[in-house]
């Protein structure tokens, strides 16, 4: 029979650190620290593939693994000599979740399981501690009945909330062990109310309750949640780990931490974390008090300190990676409830990464892999522009939990930041925040919260994601029922109100009044420079470029280290305010000689616009893009005109001047509209498609315009002249977008070699290499790639428009239901955020090894904007890309990605920071 | 060097029979008859190679081509004892175009080369008949001066019928020998004045031009455009034939004409033709005098008669095929001037495929192979319905040129027929039709002459597009300049003017004024039914199935031999105006219990329609596709809403009241349109596309709104019950359209899996067998169809959108560049017409490969309008599908290419009957 249940405890495990998908996380770290010897309180792990078998099976546990559980308890009896439910020496466990990957905060834990009116006498008696005894007492029934019996939480809370007011107590600890009693009596009494049923006695019933609730977690709202935003399978499942309780509130000699091994925000080679003296773990963590730092331990009992100084030091050279543990000091004695590789932020991530290289820890390799790409993002995102912060008012200064620079506009709930994301960028500001806020805090530019510590709910989640965030601004009041948030500053009392603006500074924790300027990120200096260089070592030939279509945008992507520009899209040129009226007349006209005449007027502007791209990319590559969009896009839109022309009957003189104003350009006066509109309404109607998307676009406008692609070509080149004559090395290469085949290629192409030639011949430059290539955007330029490479120099993967003409599905449109279609399954992830590779994937495969064929130089690369996503970036590697091109901003993440995939190889998927 | 220049003549020949794709077809016919001894005036063909070569050497042929030409031409010389251009005894000749495949009066043809002002002396001598001499040297220079030297036919009438009025000529053979001779120097001056030179009296630079001018004919816009309709590839090429002169317009012991083996028109195996005395060749299909019949012939000659009749049979059996022949009798001696397979008629070539098999001329897999199927289509016409006839009156009987009733209305020229059918159905009246009507005559319905016999331009032209034509009505007046057409019937005239109804049977000849009704063909009687069932038997067990969406269309396809229903399309059914309201409630409804409420009125209905379509396939399959469109298809248009909410503030009443009607089934009262519209527009606007064809349909609307799947299989086992327990044999099979991969499939299967269960399972009939499969339309469906087919039990290619999403292009709005892309030789054909087996087929064929891989037994069809198509319906039977399914009228068609394809096994293409 499949083992299912793992003990562990008294320096041995059934387990080991390795078995994550078995054992979860915190179960590996659990075996592992056994193993070690280290202080750890014994239990076992019930083994992920319980939680599947648990939904497959109606929602129960097989007997067979129940027995086998049953035989763990045992040896756990044996190992603690007490007995669960026993009323003399009863074993207290607590119940938590652990799966492979770490969702903090997401999933169910119950502490201090196998209390009941008879144990806790025993526990009362042992302890000699009654206040102790009841305290527990009381913790289990709540997380029990909210957890497992789903009696709400403030249920609990009024009864509490009720006794503390009867005895006048401020604190929790002001109540005394009676008044506790007092308080299990209304929770009995609660419980029973709101199930029918009193609290179950029977020890080992309350054990498959809370195990079965565990498993019943992995499936709640926010792990769902959490899971889709960090791409983590539905169906890894969790374990369950049942450990022998230890004590931290057992009273002041008693303690309950959580740490790192280094600062996970900034990466600094520091003992970091927080404690909470006479509390359990989830007291530290939930922000309800805020904790000391760690470095208080050493004077609060250096003993102690010292021991977990070493253990931690020792599990990080263990696991080669920067370790988050959580331990209990009971009565004086330190164990170790956790530890696991720590999450870090982005900034943090790369820093640990290169010092432990520089410590010998890790091989450079190794380093590369550690962080996730995305990660880098961090350390790219704008911080507050310094002369704003000195014009602005500093608020506060809270803790610096995740780094980045936020400007936004209030909000005080999920909810309220959801609807208000929609129109600005908006700050999260609440107390504290709770998993359920999860789905504001994705949308928010930036959290504050007032209380909680650098491991609180928000500085955890925040860094997750890589939004700024300062926490525990404890001297700012939020009033989130009022929607006010105040604070006193210099004697001044401050208010600001839902939709006032507010800068935060997540890397020094500043919070400022106001709307500050914010400066861009550099890429190119401290840590993340050796790193990158790294990066660039593994990836070798495999090119980074950038998407960029002006020269600012040029300039930034070389200061990202892109290598070139892989897609300029000529048409953002066109829609600029000085050029779209040439454009429109271009369009308008009914003959190829006016057409002609508005081209000549655009040449010039495109002429300067290329200049300027070549002289950045002095050196480098720059792929030019012929005209792609419709140009219906370019002038009115036709519902408009025909609402226009239907109330022109109606109009007066004064809705008249308004029509003027609107259509001036195409030659409106008062007394001419009844024949401007409609006849505007005409051509535009004679460009209305049914599916711009699968319309005339692309290749298929020079094909039946020739001469916009000419004119385009001799922009193109006038500019390689005019830049190339001034020393800059030039090497443009000119992308025809849409093509089906290869005969529109060919047609495309003849047009612009010819200007090509005749341009480059007369600046006698005969010999100035440039290429003609095309993007592969359409299933059929895919499907027959072996004939287009005949003609093609070079094959540019535009996977937007191969997604969606591949999956038959609009970007625009797909909104509507992607939601859905992401919850059941039926799309792992937004195809258009992460390429597809087992669908859109095969056509780029095959329109690779057929490219390549019958061409073997083929230069091929993407540019679409899963060329800065690392999965997809990766997949681009292995198929034997020669290049991706992306947003400037994602330029670093797409060379670390590649750098990733040259090291992994052949392997498919580079591992998670687990 | 490779041999450019083939002689034939004196019982031998260069070449024969089989080098149609070197000489052409005239020129092998030649060359063959010249091998079987027959009388045919020697010459020479110049290959279709050279006009290849003509047009990639900028218009001139190679020198060393010329020498071959001068070559032949000596040879010629030497077998005539005659000479080009000598002024005692001068060689005339003949110049002519011969492409591979017949394009009759597309290309050019010069008569009489070699006539100058000294060797029409020669001639005037040699002949005895000046009259004759210089009959044929206006000729020439009246065909050499238009075709190669491009002055405008009409200068040449204007000179010749000055010269009729002069004379005061009634007939063109009024004219005397001298009166010729005045219209030689008016055409010889007219040359002058409009060249800028004399007429090239030089006979070597006469051949020259002329080959040169043939070989341009190629590419005039008659010739491109009769070539895209037949789909004939354009580097083909023109071969040219150059050959003795024989003159039919020697005197009254001479005629031209030309013939049948069989009837073309019906098939009947009766010598059929054509002739004039005192004529040349193009006399008799130009049109200009309506000839004899071929049995005159018999009185007129009976010696040459039976020499023609014992020939042509030996060419037939030579053949084995129908010939259509062309002969000249020049001072009572035969000469044959060409044979070839003849063109004909559906009916006629089913009838000489069956009766030829009857004969023992040929086999079975040949008749088969001999008709292609595209013809079909005309034996499955409507004809006038008798009753009609008889209320109708009777204009006119001319001759049954080409069969099948037609009615329209009148047009009279080719420009104003194809701005007419736009409107509506158009009969084309002309006296005669030129090669320049060919558009017009494209879009006309049928078309009726009052010239010309069975082989003038109109028949020819009619029996090849399947356009119904009666031709030579000679008691008709077409008075084209007048627009108007009148005849005297009973005494009494009557006038039509362009636009009124006219009504023709081409098969009886007869011309009705007014609108006649008409019948449905009926494909199961007479020699077609021998033909079918052949075809079936090639066939063997690849399927025919037909699109139909309703019982009458059902019982329809049965009878067209369809072997069951390969796609009914619901949502048909909700367009109905019964129907579309409750549509429309489901679609506005805002929760799914509303939505439940509005499908629960629709089930009845749906399964009304599926028990008719069951009942009408008794035994055979049926596949019901569940609902395909966007829902706004079914709401008004957003345009047309926003125009009204922008015009309400200046309703007035009246308006009010038109917008209450408009809007009355959402209701809408005049006090409450201020809500009513704009609330329609808002759900309008929710549901607005951008590019529909990608957007919220198909499964991706059953998966969203599952209640619609549930309703509609219901409605289908609901039907398949209720049909089956009256002992019918249901075959159902459901099918889910528009997936992207195995999962939307899993989903949608699984509703239809639980409602079929629980219903058949109800009705005691577990084990009534039905399949669940899906259409394949999106790339990613194809190229995961391994996945896909796990799920599958059936595939069916849904190949206009597959074609839509391979090539990125939309239906609807390709029109706008669609010419221009055939122009420019981008697509070959229209690839929504023919499958692009190139691209769109290299996914189908993955998919019906990958797709059998993983499920052996998995049923694979089409179901997209290239199922009835010849070429696609071949290559679906060549990559192994089961069956095809077409519109009804298409499913003979289909029958016969999938025998043709059965036939020919793995060849990639049946030979285009030639």
């Amino acid at each position: 029979m499949t083992k299912n249940v793992y003990s562990f405890g008294n320096g041995t495990a059934d387990g080991d650190g390795k078995m994550k998908d078995t054992l979860g996380g915190k179960g590996a770290g659990l075996a592992e620290m056994c193993r070690a010897k280290l202080p750890v309180p014994p239990g076992f792990t019930i083994s992920t593939q319980v939680c599947n078998i648990y939904f497959d099976n109606k929602f129960t546990v097989p007997a067979e693994i129940d027995a086998q559980m049953m035989d763990a308890l045992k040896k756990l009896e044996g190992r603690m000599g007490q007995k669960l439910g026993d009323t003399s020496n009863p074993l207290l466990v607590s119940v938590r979740s652990g799966a492979k990957f770490s969702m903090p905060g997401m999933m169910d834990t119950i502490l201090n399981l196998g209390l009941n009116d008879e144990t806790v006498k025993a526990v009362v008696a042992k302890s000699n501690n009654p206040r102790f005894a009841y305290d527990c007492y009381r913790r289990f029934l709540q997380m029990y009945g909210n957890v497992v019996l789903e009696v709400p939480k403030h249920d609990f809370d009024e009864v509490f909330d009720g006794q503390k007011k009867k005895a006048k107590a401020k604190l929790d600890t002001d109540l005394t062990a009676e008044d506790l009693q007092q308080v299990i009596e209304g929770y009995k009494k609660l419980v029973q109310k709101k199930t029918g049923k009193p609290f179950p006695q029977d020890a080992l019933a309350q054990l498959t309750g809370a195990r079965d609730a565990v498993f019943g977690s992995w499936f709640n709202n926010r792990a769902k949640h959490y899971r889709k935003m960090n791409q983590i399978p539905d169906d890894l499942g969790t374990a369950v780990n049942v450990q022998a309780m230890v004590f931290g509130n057992l009273g002041e000699t008693s303690a309950t931490g959580v740490g790192f091994t280094r600062n996970p925000a900034t990466g600094e080679k520091a003992f970091y974390g927080e404690f909470l003296e006479n509390a359990q773990g989830e007291d530290v963590v939930a922000g309800i008090r805020t904790p000391h730092p760690i470095s208080d331990l050493e004077k609060w009992n250096p003993a102690v300190y010292n021991q977990l100084k070493e253990i931690t030091t020792s599990l990080e050279n263990h696991y080669r990676d920067i370790q988050d543990f959580e331990f209990t000091i009971q009565d004086g004695t330190l164990y170790m409830l956790q530890t696991r590789n720590g999450k870090r932020t982005g900034p943090a991530a790369v820093r640990i990464a290169v010092e432990m290289v520089k410590e010998g820890l890790i091989s450079k390799e190794e380093a590369i892999l550690r962080v996730d790409p995305q990660q880098l993002d961090q350390l790219l995102h704008p911080v507050l522009d310094p002369k704003s912060k000195k014009e602005l008012i500093l608020l506060a200064k809270g803790l610096p939990a995740s780094p980045g620079a936020s400007v936004g506009m209030i909000a005080f709930t999920a909810e309220a930041a959801v609807i208000a994301s929609k129109n600005g960028p908006v700050v999260l500001v609440r107390k504290e925040t709770q998993p359920d806020d999860i789905q504001g805090m994705e949308v928010a530019k930036g959290i504050l919260t007032s209380r909680g510590g650098m491991t609180s709910h928000a500085a955890v989640v925040c860094r997750g994601m890589g939004t700024p965030c300062v926490a525990g601004a404890e001297s700012v009041t939020v009033a989130e029922h009022k929607k006010l948030v105040s604070v006193t500053v210099g004697g001044k009392l401050i208010t600001l109100k839902e939709g006032d603006w507010l800068s935060l500074d997540g890397s020094t924790g500043e919070v400022f009044a106001g709307k500050a300027n914010t400066i861009d990120a550099d890429p190119s200096s401290g840590v993340l420079k050796s790193f990158m260089e790294w990066a660039d070592e593994f990836r070798g030939k495999f090119g980074v470029r950038a998407n960029a279509d002006i020269p600012r945008d040029a300039k930034v992507a070389r200061k990202f280290g892109a290598e070139g520009i892989g897609l300029c899209r000529t048409e953002h040129m066109f829609f600029a305010e000085d050029r779209i009226e040439f454009m429109q007349a271009m369009i308008l006209a009914r003959d190829e000689k006016s057409r002609r005449k508005a081209l000549l007027k655009l040449l010039p502007m495109q002429k300067k616009d290329f200049a300027g791209l070549f002289t950045a990319m002095n050196g480098f590559p720059v792929v030019i893009r012929t005209l792609d969009p419709p140009l219906h896009e370019f002038l009115p839109k036709r519902e408009d005109l025909m609402v226009d022309v239907a109330i022109l009957p109606y109009a007066d003189i004064k809705k008249k001047r308004e029509l003027v104003a609107k259509y001036v350009k195409f030659g409106a006066e008062v007394k001419n509209l009844k024949t401007v509109i409609p006849e505007l309404l005409k051509r535009v109607e004679e460009l209305h498609e049914f599916n711009p998307m699968l319309g005339h676009r692309g290749c298929r406008l020079g094909v039946t315009y020739p001469e916009i692609t000419e004119m385009q070509a001799r922009a193109i080149f006038e500019a390689v002249v005019q830049v190339a004559k001034k020393g800059i090395k030039v090497i443009p290469e000119v992308m025809i977008p849409l093509i089906g085949g290869v005969k529109e290629l060919e047609n495309q192409k003849k047009i612009v070699v010819d200007v090509a030639n005749e341009i480059l011949g007369k600046a006698g430059l005969k010999d100035l290499k440039y290429m003609v290539g095309t993007m592969i955007e359409i299933p059929r330029a895919a499907l027959t790639a072996d004939e287009v490479a005949k003609e093609a120099e070079f094959f540019s993967f535009g996977t937007n428009d191969l997604t969606q003409t591949s999956m038959g599905l609009s970007r625009d449109d797909y909104t509507k239901f992607s939601q859905e279609y992401q919850d059941k399954k039926i799309f792992p992830a937004d195809p258009f955020a992460v390429l597809d590779q087992e669908g859109v994937g095969i056509l780029v495969k095959m329109a690779v090894d057929l490219g390549r064929k019958t061409n073997p130089k083929l230069e091929i690369g993407i540019c679409g904007e899963h060329g800065g996503e690392p999965s997809s970036v990766q997949f681009c590697y292995r198929v034997g890309m020669d290049y991706v091109s992306c947003s400037p901003f994602r330029v670093p993440i797409a060379r670390l990605a590649a750098a990733q995939a040259a090291i992994s190889g052949d392997k498919t998927e580079v591992s998670r920071t687990a």
